[in-house]
Formats: structure tokens, C-alpha cells, sequence
């Protein structure tokens, strides 16, 4: 008998922590579970990874289905493995997190799922261990928005400093200095200002801004400085 | 039938990528793989998972039983999970990145694997996709190293300056400035000097330092610079 056929095989699935900002709160969006055990119960969005895909293709199935949305922010945060994680049977879980601008959500949403939308730091109690998974990705989230500009994510298409200052304040939970945080925003030369105004939220207004998509895409990790950019060829 | 019943099983296994530093080069271990498909060509140190243990579990144990050494720098790296990854049967693979000095592991080798160790760009052929797993330890050990000290855990408990910036230029593959280097490392205050010098190197010789554990495990997180470190809690 080799050893492969001795092996315990084991149920595989993955778990999606999707962010959403909408241009107040940053929010994470959760669903009440369809199946048994904890039917009903808040729950990460989430599936079995099927015989024939990636679990990267599994977590584009499963919040492309969520969301009606393509080409979203994802990655791999971690593989969740203990064994008792899941009540019903051991599952190894892979959960990624996706950020989302919630305005392009809305118009998209499925309404198969009871879903709902809870400010980061105000969730309700989540099945299993999905709770480690979203401070995970809480934690993950501060650490790469430190260093490169992923939350330009959240964002719509057209935005303002004092938006995107409040989308900072949010991930990080502090004030940052209006003037500093402007500087240093606009040092990395990946913002275009438009010619129009906000006047909603101010009466002076506020310019609009945009992303550099070419310098976005060419200088993910420039925020990086201890060791040349060059040299860190690919976001990890 | 419930949701659970209906789903497909997988084998599911942990590899992992060490990286050990001999005081000249930065290497990776291998392994002449002892099983069906594929046995004698060369592999990560891995095995499967057990019934009643996480993928940490698995690691500690693979690396416990490879090295002979407890406490080793081990971090989950990626599952890899694409359908056709392992020739034999469909298997779910996490793999770990460890960091080892060299020196230490010689006295602890476990000679019952066919074990070698190769420098990180001359690297054997490796089964499955584990050259894939190497290329990714490689970025992230740069990506990580370029923020946070963690290539002291490659050297012996006291070290020169030339060894620790030769680590650097192995990591990086790139001629670092003596003076700026120097500069940069001990302004972390992580070193301590100590009063002995390695005289065989260098007719001058070269001043002994070793690491402020104290300072290293609370500065961690002390190369980033872009949001005050307080708001990164953890090693991510």
C-alpha cells in the first residue's frame, strides 16, 4: 500500500473577508448561513473548494456569486487548519480578503444572501474561528496599507483628500494630521487632481482626485524603503 | 444529505523551504524524496498531514524531525492548491519558510533523509511545483527582510559586521555600501558589540556584535516607517 493511500483526506474550503468603505465607515460584509450546523448564524462568505478548482478559483466563484463584481481586490491571508475548527467535520479553511468600494457593490448585490454590511469594529459574533480570520485581515490591512496603496481599493473612481484621509482614519483608528497626511499622500505622485469640486461636504469644497493607474500598477510597492524597490519584484 | 456529506475529500500535506545561512552563502535544504512517484529526485523536507494535528503541528514536527532543533523561525508561507500540483493524487500543500544557522543544524542532522544543501540560485530540479514554493520563499524572505530584522535568526548567536551585511548582499544579490549599511544596521540599536574580535577574516580584525533580544523581540516591526509602528501589532 503506498503511502498516499493510508492518508486521511480532508474537506477543503475557503472563507472570504470582504472590506467595503463607503466613503463614512470602513465595513465588513457578512452573511447568515444557508446550511446546517448554525443555519442562520453570521458567518464569512464562503464554500467547499469543488473536485476541478484552485481555492483561488473557488474565493473568485464565491464573491464573484456574492457580488456580481469581476476583477476584485484578493488575496491569500492564511490557512486556518486546527482541527476542530469546524463543528460539524475537520475542514481546512483558506481564507482570503478582498477590499470593495460599497456604492459598486450596491448596485450588484445578490439577494439570495441575507447579507449585511457591519462597521469593522462592530461585528456580530461570526461562526467557527471566522472572528480570527477577520482580525487577521484587520491586522494584514494595516500592514500592506502602510506600505503601498491598496486602499485606493475602497475607493470610487473620483475622490477627495478629506475622503480619503477619513478611509486611513478608519483602517487605522487614529487622526492623522491633515497637512502631513496631504504631503505625504501627494509625495507619491500617484494622484491626478481633477478640475472639479466636491461642495457636498464643505462650502469651500473639495477637489476631486483620481489614481494614477499606470504609476498605481508600476509602483505597488514603492512606499517601501529600507532595501531599493528594484529589488522587491512582486507584492507578497 | 447535508452539504458536508456530499463533498469531495483531499490529501493534504505541509511542505517546507529552509533557508540557512553558512556564514559564506545563503542555501536551501533538500531532500532525496523516499516515496512513490518520483523517489530519489530531489524535494522539499514535507509530509503529510495528521488526523489530529494543524499544519503548524505538521511543520514543527517536519522541521523537528529534519533539523533536530525546537524553535526554529517558521512561518506559514502559501497553500498551494492547483487540481494538478502532485502527479500522484490531488494534494493541498502549506507551505512554511524556516530559518536555520547553518552551523547549528550540522550537529543535529538527522541521517536518515538524503538531505543537501544547495545555494538559493543553483538549486536541483525539484518535484511538483516546490521550485514555485522556493521562487515565493525568496520574495517574501526579501520583502521581510527589507522591514524587519529577521535575518539575525540565520546567524550564530555572535556575528561581524562583514558576515551580517555579506547575509544581506546573499539575500539580495546586490553590492550593499559598508559605510551606509553599517550606519542603517546599528541605528536599530539591535546589536550589541562586544569586546572580542574575529581576527581570521581580517589582519585589523572585526568586532564581535550580538543581538538585544530584548529590543529584538519588541522592535520587530521597527523598519517600517510609513504609519507609527504602535499600529502594527503583529508580525504579518
Amino acid at each position: 500500500m503506498s503511502l498516499y493511500t493510508k492518508q486521511k483526506r480532508f474537506l477543503f474550503a475557503v472563507d472570504c473577508i470582504i472590506f467595503g468603505y463607503d466613503g463614512q465607515e470602513l465595513k465588513l460584509l457578512v452573511i447568515q448561513r444557508g446550511i446546517e450546523p448554525l443555519k442562520g448564524k453570521w458567518s464569512l462568505v464562503g464554500g467547499f473548494v469543488k473536485e476541478h478548482e484552485s481555492a483561488e478559483d473557488a474565493a473568485s466563484r464565491v464573491l464573484k456569486d456574492m457580488t456580481g463584481l469581476d476583477g476584485l481586490y484578493m488575496e491569500q491571508l492564511h490557512a486556518f487548519t486546527e482541527v476542530d475548527r469546524d463543528t460539524e467535520e475537520r475542514t481546512i479553511s483558506i481564507a482570503y480578503f478582498a477590499l470593495i468600494d460599497v456604492q459598486k457593490y450596491k448596485q450588484q448585490i445578490n439577494e439570495n444572501y441575507h447579507a449585511a454590511w457591519y462597521p469593522i469594529n462592530e461585528y456580530p459574533a461570526l461562526i467557527f474561528d471566522h472572528s480570527k480570520f477577520v482580525e487577521l485581515a484587520k491586522e494584514k490591512l494595516r500592514y500592506k496599507a502602510a506600505l503601498h496603496p491598496l486602499l485606493f481599493e475602497l475607493l470610487p473612481p473620483k475622490f477627495t483628500m478629506p475622503q480619503l484621509q477619513n478611509l486611513y482614519q478608519c483602517v487605522y483608528n487614529i487622526d492623522f494630521d491633515k497637512g502631513n497626511f496631504n504631503r505625504k499622500i501627494l509625495s507619491t505622485n500617484l494622484l491626478v487632481k481633477l478640475k472639479d469640486k466636491d461642495k457636498l461636504n464643505s462650502k469651500k469644497g473639495a477637489f476631486y482626485y483620481k489614481v494614477n493607474s499606470k504609476r498605481y500598477n508600476a509602483d505597488f510597492n514603492s512606499f517601501l524603503n529600507f532595501v531599493p524597490t528594484q529589488y522587491l519584484k512582486k507584492k507578497v
